[in-house]
């Protein structure tokens, strides 16, 4: 009765042993390599099963996928960028186990729900904000998967005053806006000299107008997305994890505003944004919840 | 084992007996008086009731309301404006029946996906766009209600270009800027002489150039504000009812157009937005099948 959660991570993949459907124990990592990427994964997966029976496999993957199909194309993982039958592959490798696959947004809201800032809170939004931006809903207590899987795209809402295009193909998309990358690319159009969002952080916190303007933009650009998905849901509580999310003050503080001045229905009045205390491995956890959960909608709140 | 569904409108009560789930038949309206609310919308529930033993009851109602508390507070019904216990007066009417209750937004959903453009569809976006703008959410399979029960309100997603105060304290919804009544509004500040969307629509239709650019204003808005949220719950299928939605092609040219700018992830590719085809008394028959579902949020799809 061995349950595994894998994480399919933009560089990394990483897997355990699911503990008592919240903790995720004897956990292995390696780099994607650029050729042979299923290789890679299926040694990590053997070498964490060691001689076990695998009952349960929970996979949380970096998007977009495709549920239905069990396919997982990965922008970043050019050897499966067009699609590769991850559900296939680990039933192949796991004849007997239950195979169970979302996107890693909704392994976020998973862990959230479970072990994190959304625990006994029915109704909420994951986010994670760090090069790109992107999350997971828990609604009426469970996950929202969607139609193929790609429920919680949250870095896909559009939000006003920046015509910026976004590398989805559209125009005025909040990551296009305020993730960390975006954020880096406009500072240094305005004349920053830095190349990292740490860096933008930083140099924010030590006054520098431009990195200032940069994380204001960014925060004010949450602050409206938050406000549409919340209206549109109905949560009053909201968790943003990711290394962006850590820039403090100066992207908070103009989140909170934008998110004050547009959150003015009744049902949003006690709306509150809090920082994830899931420091590492949301994705694997909530892999593990997965894995443990109910054909992938349940996730036992 | 009669069941009733009631429909708590902005200006009329609604109240019929519910039929195999999907009909509602014996339909009765009432104006909603300016006093004594309650007793012309029990006496309306008698008379529908007649004999029989009711055994369970869905009502749907304007919002805001509180689903946990059974609280209705339609902004329309002065006398109910700052709430009415409305799930305990129901119940006090037909004390054996089980009593289920939403946001008109929700039953809107359930009629699609029973009766209407979402049927066989498990990801949808209902709306309705007249003098206001609501809606509601098939998610997975399944109506979500939300924390209050207040979810669908896609109406106050925030949408580029227009800095609008909204009556909701906020700026930029879409409701502020595509509503009949909002479009009207703007279309009058620019010099057009008319007061509703149907002359707005008429106009259009031949031509007028202020009503052209109110109609191309709300579909591009509209399709913004859809685009948001298709991203946000990976639906392919949204259907849109109401009189303002009428409008043809000057409304629903722009909507499409802006759908197709800013709905560009892969998952959203195929999206379609069709025109309801139920004409009338779609929250009352949404408020039917309510009745007849799981507590309320298993939509039995």
């Amino acid at each position: 009765m061995t349950v595994l959660a894998l994480d399919i991570g933009a560089t990394k993949f990483a897997a355990g042993v699911v503990h008592t459907g919240k903790e995720v124990r004897d956990v292995r990592r390696v780099n994607v390599p650029r050729e042979d990427v299923w290789a890679a994964c299926r040694d990590l997966l053997r070498a964490v099963a060691g001689d076990a029976t695998i009952t349960a496999v929970g996979i949380g993957s970096a998007g977009p996928v495709d549920v239905r199909t069990g396919i997982t194309a990965p922008l970043n993982i050019p050897e499966w960028k067009s699609g590769f039958a991850i559900v296939a592959a680990v039933q192949e490798l796991f004849p007997a186990a239950a195979i169970r696959f979302a996107i890693d947004g909704a392994c976020l809201a998973l862990a959230e729900h479970h072990v994190g800032a959304l625990r006994g809170v029915p109704n909420g939004l994951a986010l994670t904000v760090s090069s790109g931006i992107g999350g997971g809903l828990i609604a009426d207590g469970r996950v929202v998967l969607g139609r193929t899987g790609n429920a919680g795209h949250i870095g896909h809402i559009v939000v006003p005053g920046w015509d910026v295009p976004c590398l989805c193909g559209g125009v005025g998309c909040v990551e296009a806006v305020a993730s960390g990358m975006s954020s880096v690319r406009w500072a240094v159009a305005q004349g920053w000299q830095g190349s990292t969002g740490i860096q933008l952080a930083e140099d924010a916190h030590r006054g520098d107008e431009i990195a200032l303007a940069a994380l204001h933009r960014a925060g004010t650009a949450l602050g409206q997305a938050i406000a549409s998905a919340a209206a549109l849901l109905d949560v009053d509580r909201v968790v943003i994890g990711g290394g962006f999310a850590q820039s403090g003050a100066p992207l908070w503080d103009p989140l909170r505003a934008a998110l004050a001045e547009h959150a003015r229905l009744e049902f949003l009045r006690g709306i509150s944004v809090v920082l994830s205390d899931i420091t590492n491995g949301a994705t694997l956890v909530g892999a593990g919840v997965l894995a443990t959960g109910d054909a992938g909608t349940d996730d036992l709140g």
